[in-house]
């Protein structure tokens, strides 16, 4: 069969004509769009809303790679790289630890979709929009969800918690580390033991926290801990970590339904994340380039700063934000200076401003992002996020520079 | 209250006391894992696989771009282009046409999960691993799954189908265009119009056909398209092309139950896409820089090319590697030549070798990705993809010289 290994020359016949048929039997109706035809254009913005955060210029240079196969064994090395990163800012030894392929609400779906099984009682932690979300997705996948809800600002004592799990008797309990729509940061020391005295799993939200506030995911019993790449991390959109305790895992792997989602099922992320101790096998094609700048991102959160010092940085430059928001008489929406996040601050809107101008206003004459709120914070606040590489001295001069200006121009007592 | 616009110095009292306790309650169990305090290092590939592609270069400086907000109005004029880039690929003028935020097969899992509920008769064409994930993924929904089996290499028959459509009353079918596994073209012409005279609505995957090969959404009364944008498109993995004929989309709007997914739910991501009414609102963060690269390979078909112009050079090129491949004594798997998908061929692995030297031959000694078989192809064929810009007579001639060396080289006889 292999005899004549001759640079052969092309043999046009009935194929060819095959698809000349099928190519000749439409017309196209749809010509190409006038607007595709222009070249790309995205102007210049400092990002300070509660994220997506700027990109790390060493996570903009991954961004600009080639690409390589998602099976690649130099793939593998770098999840595998990832995965080591991961567990070192969620400071956990899991081996079910790996990065989703999509945003931080597909890693909350993850969460759930392998957790909960329809009946299953699920305890919710509702203060903001985040776990209203994890009521909604809760509640589209079956389980029994009981919302403990409370006013944006709010946070959860131990004690609330706990008439929460006895009364519901829940597999499962969702907190937000960093409540971005409110502002507010939820204390967790404690919180995992008091959940497995009562049979329950701890999952938690860091997607606008990880990186800028202290978390411990094994010395705090969190069993799921998930977070996202563009928040502090100064990753694009696209990705999200995720890590699962071993009891969260059993639960994953003893239950009696398949999960909704196969894009999502931990078993075969496991697998494809080497979390198994199975030869890697094909389950979709996961986002090479944007992996790669997570790499990058976990790189230089390992390398240059260190988690401790990351922290610090937060805390410091946040409260330098916090000392000049005041001096310019704005309130902080968050009371209680130790339930304050360090990434994203939240300011009672001013009486008689319309946020929407101020907002305006900053990225129109600024070309700096700061935001309103969020669901129920709708109204209530605005907010600055400090993330990653954006929490500066520097940025927060000119989003202070920035503010007093518009403070200054925008109308008041219009409402 | 704003009154006094001094430029404030940090107040540091109880807040940071409250941090410091916190960050001091736990040490760092984990450390900076060493595998991170090396540079990146991404090597050089041409990837003649199933995909993913190469990146073009004008998609490549798009992914080194800095973020802007996912909500900027900038970002909402690239998500516009972006839809009629679709349209135009698709040539289809569906208003519910847009890019979900993951691979492939998120984008079959959101067509299942919004169209199907449970109880719901689906209908696959399952001729390879793509109709086995719809079957998986149906299955998991609840819906009653029905496949229509067939070994690799077979393509549907309008007879079939019809068969099919009248034994099992489906709300809809499933087909895949560009069988990527096995290299089978499926026709279309005429599909669409049997399966609506039986209320049935069709769905079809062209990840891997999609600017390779004719496809016409709208004159082939296809009611649901999806694409990959790692394929001929030459973009990251990482977003789904997808769109929705009015048909579908009232089947979707007039469902009874929400589906399982949040995430992937239609209706919040037609919000987002502006393909309602409404005023857009948050949904999930999406991917800002994948989009980007994204917007700038539609705007390369448009542009430089031209829908039909992609379509001729895939099917010059790839028929270019047909005759060398035969010049080599390869047999194509795909008998009929009117089947053959003009951008992943495959090719019956030489009697006497095993594939994995030669795949891994190539690799090694010249840097060029090719496959072996997936699912029920595994084993059976090798697999070479001209995916857009890597469609070049070039790269024919490149692989060509590299099987050549392959199979003087590897064993024979072995098995
Ligand atoms: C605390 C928190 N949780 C979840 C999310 C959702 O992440 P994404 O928008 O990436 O889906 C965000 C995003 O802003 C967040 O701040
Ligand atoms: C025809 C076809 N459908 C679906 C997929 C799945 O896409 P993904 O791997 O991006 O999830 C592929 C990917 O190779 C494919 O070729």
């Amino acid at each position: 069969m292999l005899r004549t290994l001759t640079s052969a020359s092309v043999a046009l016949g009935p194929r060819v004509a095959g698809w000349v048929r099928t190519m000749a039997s439409h017309q196209l109706l749809v010509t190409p769009p006038e607007a595709l035809l222009k070249p790309l254009s995205v102007p210049s913005r400092l990002l300070l809303g509660p994220g997506p955060s700027n990109l790390a210029p060493r996570v903009l240079a991954a961004g600009g790679l080639q690409m390589i196969g998602h099976m690649h064994k130099e793939m593998y090395q770098i999840m595998d790289e990832i995965k080591q990163g991961i567990q070192y800012v969620f400071q956990t030894r899991n081996r079910l630890t790996l990065a989703i392929s999509g945003s931080g609400h597909s890693a909350l779906e993850a969460a759930l979709l392998n957790l909960l099984e329809p009946g299953d009682s699920f305890l919710v932690g509702a203060n903001g929009i985040w776990g209203q979300r994890a009521v909604e997705i809760g509640e589209r996948i079956g389980a029994r969800t009981h919302a403990m809800i409370k006013d944006p600002g709010g946070h959860y004592t131990k004690q609330e918690v706990e008439e929460g799990l006895s009364q519901h008797k829940p597999v499962l309990l969702f907190l937000t580390h960093g409540e971005s729509s409110s502002g507010v940061l939820q204390p967790l020391d404690g919180y995992g033991e008091l959940c497995h005295r009562y049979q329950c799993l701890l999952l938690v939200d860091s997607v606008a926290s990880l990186g800028g506030a202290p978390i411990h995911m094994d010395q705090q019993g969190i069993d799921v801990l998930y977070s996202g790449s563009q928040k502090v991390l100064n990753s694009p959109p696209g990705t999200a970590l995720i890590s699962f305790s071993d009891k969260a895992k059993n639960k994953i792997y003893t239950r009696k339904t398949k999960p909704y989602s196969f894009y999502l099922d931990m078993k075969w992320l496991a697998n494809i994340w080497g979390c198994d101790d199975k030869p890697r096998m094909y389950h979709h094609t996961t986002p090479v380039i944007s992996l790669f700048s997570l790499r990058e991102s976990l790189a230089l959160i390992a390398e240059e700063q260190g988690l401790e010092n990351s922290w610090r940085r937060h805390r410091d430059v946040t409260a330098y934000l916090h000392g000049r928001l005041q001096g310019l008489g704005l309130q902080l929406f968050v009371k209680d200076p130790t339930l304050r996040l360090p990434t994203v601050t939240t300011i009672a809107v001013p009486a008689g401003y319309d946020w929407r101008d101020i907002v305006k206003y900053l990225i129109d004459h600024f070309s700096i992002e700061i935001t309103g709120g969020l669901g129920p914070s709708l109204g209530k606040v605005l907010r600055i996020g400090l993330l990653g590489c954006n929490a500066t001295r520097e940025n927060v001069d000119r989003v202070i520079e920035a503010l007093q200006e518009a403070l200054q121009r925008c109308p008041r007592n219009k409402l």
